[in-house]
């Protein structure tokens, strides 16, 4: 895409229906928007196949709203990450498409509706303590059009809690491991399934858990094949990665 | 395949023609083949789609050939990594399809001949010094039968390096990243393109690189969503993570 | 006990006074309880001599009073760690039987009246802060069954104070170290006696105490022998941990 | 100047116009004032070209106001940093050419005026959240009296907002760039210039971001060179170095 | 036995057997043998249960052999670990009951005939190159006077090995778990068993393992209960900490 | 002493003023008092020259009561460090010579009169943010009866500043260096005198100042020999330390 | 340069001197060189102002051979870093120009001659063991054309030694310190001069010092202001840095 | 004695028999020796009260002989420490007086004969493998003129051997503990005694002692009072650091 914008623009100084100095000033202008705080990425949805996302910490409601507003105006479908109930007030006062999940502290405004794939995006967590990450990871997956299912609370402390449950594994077509303390899920769920198994570390536990790098360096080390890992408590990244996995297997 | 295989064992003891005491039995006998010092997967090529792997430091040579020789009269792919040259000798001695790739350092055995996959995986790295990882990867992302192109000393320090090859990435359906050093080579890759990136961090460096940690956190806190990382020096992980991806896109 | 139940299962087809697919199913529905968010594991007690526990921190109190309410229920005892007193209200409020320990922060509720074991669980701190984690371990230890002695602020700096106790040593079978700062009590001891000892490090310390690694790391490489280790400020870990030996010497 | 000033002392005692007794006491006496709970360096301004910075954390809004008030009454320019607004209120209060950056934090008294530099100092961030950083190097720089220009959000997840700005890039004299997360712009921008790049790693991420260490060892390992690495969130000290190496290019 | 003899020691200076300074002689005089570069710990048989055992690396063939040739004069049992053969071989000059086991690196002399203990210890390993480590464990247990069985690569990466040996866990006491790598298998036997399991952490894998750092705080967080953990590749102290537990169960 | 106690003891048995019996009891209570909570150690001051300190974090005011009371019943001195304000109110309420040093966040009861060393204690800060922890080791020392001094804010920053001072820094007989951010203080003081330093680490700083750890590094790599450290922000420890070193020169 | 290259392009395709797929092809073709197994940046030197240099670890003699033949053949100066004797023997072979520096192990070969610049790069070292590291620097710096002069074994442990050097400090424009162990000569130097310093940390020392961790952190720390750190032992990227600085002042 | 060397200096001048000038000359001529590599010390003891020691590793031995011989013709005594056999037989050839310490590898020249101090410094190890550590120690404490004596092997594990031994521990008037492993020895000596103790960790132990930081941690946490740190191995500070804090006991 960019490099048929490209073509297009070469093809047009080659026309004369451009001079060579306003096709300098263009190709400093890629779509990006200058909004002095932030550089707005509107190219991202050619670029990456889904628009910039907005993380809420760190930033003020004022400038989160004013980055949403630019996104939507767009047609962009919007997702908002660490997002405080406060903040999706504030969004839905420009936008009542806005919907919140609390318990994944996401705002998402779905622009366009469409249908979800057909291949499954499975999310596990080991713990109840592991469902706020997951959920951000379910949010960003749906949003990006993935049929999304989960299955929480099967932890390897009780393993037949997972061996009961083979046939959810075997429906999904990419598996997301979320899981904080020891993180052993994702070893053990990479090796049961021939599917790829994105993992997230979360920071749950305590002690020499160090806030999630157990965890992390647990499914680094995987024994199992076919796992490959995000940051801790990144369910952003982690439902992105899978979505972008999911749709290979969608039949245009 | 295990489902089924568990439920015509169910309709034998139904049917008489096995009794619950041998069916025991059997459910104790699942196809792995107890060596003493190593309890050999052949279960693995059902599970997981792939053979197990021989991973050969830390084994003997003698332990080395007993578990490749194991592996391939059942004619499952081999895969040997970490082998040193005299390894390969002593595999080539007993099956002379054995291949070397010296700078990956992996022994391969082709058993049965696979049409590569039209999708193919891409293989860039930072620098010279990350091609050995790189070439494990390749090793196994082709034995596991997928189409691998390599691209190599892509690192941002030149930037246009990379910028000048937009048309090999474009053709790939997944990238494997393989980066020491800053490892920042990821999150430029994982910003220009729309399919999953598998992200290597390498040993190379030296002071504060701490043998790939430097590259490892780099990696893992990509500012550029669809990047999922595997251990450090691990070729093998990430060719394994891409080919499960890749024939996701494949047309049965 | 769970091999007897596959057995019988196995029977019952045989027997054809159950079919194959019934069978298929409740292989499926092995004891556990999905309540959504959680997945409550009833199978524990039979399986490892003890109910699962209810871990409060990041579960709501609701969460807490559903998963209690399961678990008595079904007459297992219940332990709930790391409550807060509005956690152990809520729970009194379903079942008058429950009881606080406000200094270890613990729930318990006695579902069935057990005779303390012969043998004696002896719980010693080095220092007075260490003493919430020590009745972490003593609510778990005597829910579980185990008589159980305290032994306070006897760490190294004044060894004396240890000595002169050797008699309560003696008395005991097994015996839990929990110490912060040097964590140097459990080598002192591990070197006094001919038991097991399980050490906890605690957070307890500053500076390059790091929140208790400096005691982990002492405490693992105690040059004492017969000194294993529990996480950080693991009171609960230890507890189990100890009951679970003190219960191999139990004449039945 | 410190060289000539004890030369000066010398030649006064070879004069007699000084006794020696006096001459020692002198040279306990140089340029330092002793307010009890500092010693403030008067003497900074000649030995380093800018006067002593007051750092106001850990310090009460009394210390800060003496400290700014002994500098300003020697005509010193003054600059705190990390202060909050009631710090600079209390300034305020005794000096109102005092001015407060709300985003840097800063409170600037220039006390004499100065035109700024030619050469520019251009500062970059990666991302919104590293702006606070930014800012306190930008008062630093100016108060220092470098021209600055700012750049911000142009981090390498969309590279094409970087690539589009060469312009800005070619013009500045040094480069400072602050962020977090991955720090990959530090060696993106490293490579594309031929100027000193100051890189200031932010506590900006989550998770294996580990409060800037990941940024910090991603600057460290630039494989561009011309980049050198202050502290995590040193807005301050890069203004600084920043400055000291613009003037070295001013005409005199 | 200390107290009794300390008893016996003052009767008889109320029997004026023995005069006060004599008594102070001999309180100094407890049995330990100072042979210059070591105090050995003859006494430690008494109180631990056990004899001292020779750690081989940092000290000279010479002053093993001196160590354990006071060790055997008193009939303790030897146990020299991390011993190369020409260790064994200066061992067996001076006494050809000294048995070598060369993938573990122990020697023993077993110089009384012990019954094994009818409780058993079983070790497991997730993998080949755990092997050394386990069979250090296996030396010491067995010396120690305790049956042991072991279980050698049946780590979580193909469960199935594990779950089909579920008889063999049921009849063990107690259970050694050593694993390097991810170090999961600890998790998935604690959740499966009723029994203390004393989890070691090898120095196998690469990269994110750090030597042995990734699998020791998997094993530390460990979600299942009932699990203690020693230092990394720590076979004796694993061998130990697990006999000690196991006699606690032996009928007198 | 200690040993002059238990001769005592062993003398009156064999003059059968004692029993053998009771002089068993006798050697269990040794100088602790048994609070439950704390076992205060009376005996410290025979042992150490000085009484057990009172480390208030981790208590509640009561036992923090508690224990002064015991200690000043005694005619112990009393040190009561990380001491809140409330703490001190609670202690004067018992006993009126309480005084708090609000800065050093210390309470003390100077029970007997002692007159102050001739030697004195120098403790230097390198900067203003320091000085709470040399405040500790100020009240520490003096209360042990050492003459102190102080140089606040001398950091090398503005190394004139230290190097005017010679003269304090030849009178003192130990020297103290409290210093965070860097910690290179104690080197250079370490390479200017003849005298022991005492180097304490302050968590003073920001980034990868990591809360002292560089500060503590940089300390224990000291260049200059005759430098010691202690734990971060104790400067208890280095009052006690320095105190201990000073009365060795007093002349008795 | 490349902004002028692109335009003159650009006005090629607008006078249809060129064709548009022409122009695309070019643009894939900027200047570098594939070689295979690395992608030489010969635009290098455009960009900044100084050729690509050949980091010989983890190459081959001939991969480095090749390198640099590429390099020179174009009229670029050579630097190829920790080079041993051999590889130097064998770029001789092709260039007799090529020169060696045995302590920096450095190769360089001078294409062209130039004036050195007015303005020197002082390097300093702490200690005798830092030396190898500092002539890295220098090498690199009088390769790029500054004029360098050296200082060695100053460290703060007698700080006299720097003290009486204080013409030097004050001939150089930017200055190099170079230091192990506690790194503490950067902050001194830091705190005497009004020019920038370039910090660099050093591997040497023992224990604590953590191969070079120490030292880095001290100089990120470092309380002087106008001090930038780069890698450890990264002689090479500090003396690039220098001389880019250095080149600042340069009157053309 | 600087500082009066400094008042004759201008007292000199004062007389007028000697210029200003000259004296700047002479200011920067204090004594230390420019080696080239090297900037010998001499002043050392004059300020410090022990000449610089030569610390072997990184210097060829030409080097180390250079320092050695310029010290020695200043008849400052000689200490060259790590230095390993041939390279006490190169400094042998210079001169016979020189003597070898195997074990701590240690070369020392007694230019002076001094009679031991009254006082007595006492080394502790934990165990056998902490010897060369200690030795070291020994050997510096030695030279610069303490009366020194050893125990050796006397760990926590059997504390009977320490406890056996109060009274060497009494008659020290410094303790030096050398300790790997847990470390936790320091924290015992230091609660039995009331003398300073000097701590040194040693890189003695395995797995998770992580090359002597368990045992460095757990002293700088040391629960005792009155001890302090010195860097992993570094028996040279702890016996520079022992005899500086003897020496103050001793009566002129």
């Amino acid at each position: 895409m960019e490099t048929s914008a490209l073509k297009e623009l070469l093809e047009k100084i080659y026309n004369r229906s451009i001079e060579p100095d306003q096709a300098m000033e263009l190709l400093k202008d890629l779509p990006f928007e200058d909004m002095g705080f932030a550089q707005v990425d509107h190219h991202r949805t050619l670029r990456q196949g889904f628009p910039e996302v907005v993380y809420c910490e760190g930033k003020t409601v004022d400038q989160v709203v004013a980055v949403v507003d630019s996104l939507r105006k767009r047609n962009h479908g919007v997702l908002a990450t660490r997002a405080e109930p406060h903040v999706y007030e504030a969004v839905k006062l420009i936008d009542d498409r806005a919907e919140y999940n609390p318990i994944g502290r996401t705002v998402t405004i779905k622009t366009v509706e469409k249908k979800p794939t057909e291949g499954m995006v499975l999310i596990l967590t080991a713990g109840t303590s592991d469902i706020p990450v997951a959920e951000e990871a379910l949010s960003t997956a749906d949003l990006l059009g993935s049929a999304v299912e989960t299955l929480y609370d099967v932890g390897v402390a009780g393993i037949h809690r997972l061996l009961g449950r083979r046939e959810v594994l075997n429906r999904a077509r990419v598996i997301i491991v979320v899981a904080g303390m020891d993180g052993a899920l994702a070893s053990v769920v990479g090796g049961m399934v021939d599917k790829p198994v994105v993992a997230v570390p979360t920071s749950v536990g305590y002690g020499a858990s160090f806030d999630g790098v157990a965890a992390l360096l647990t499914m680094l080390n995987s024994c199992a094949a076919g796992v490959a890992v995000v940051n801790i408590d990144n369910g952003f990244g982690a439902g992105c990665m899978a979505h972008m996995i999911n749709i290979l297997g969608e039949k245009e």
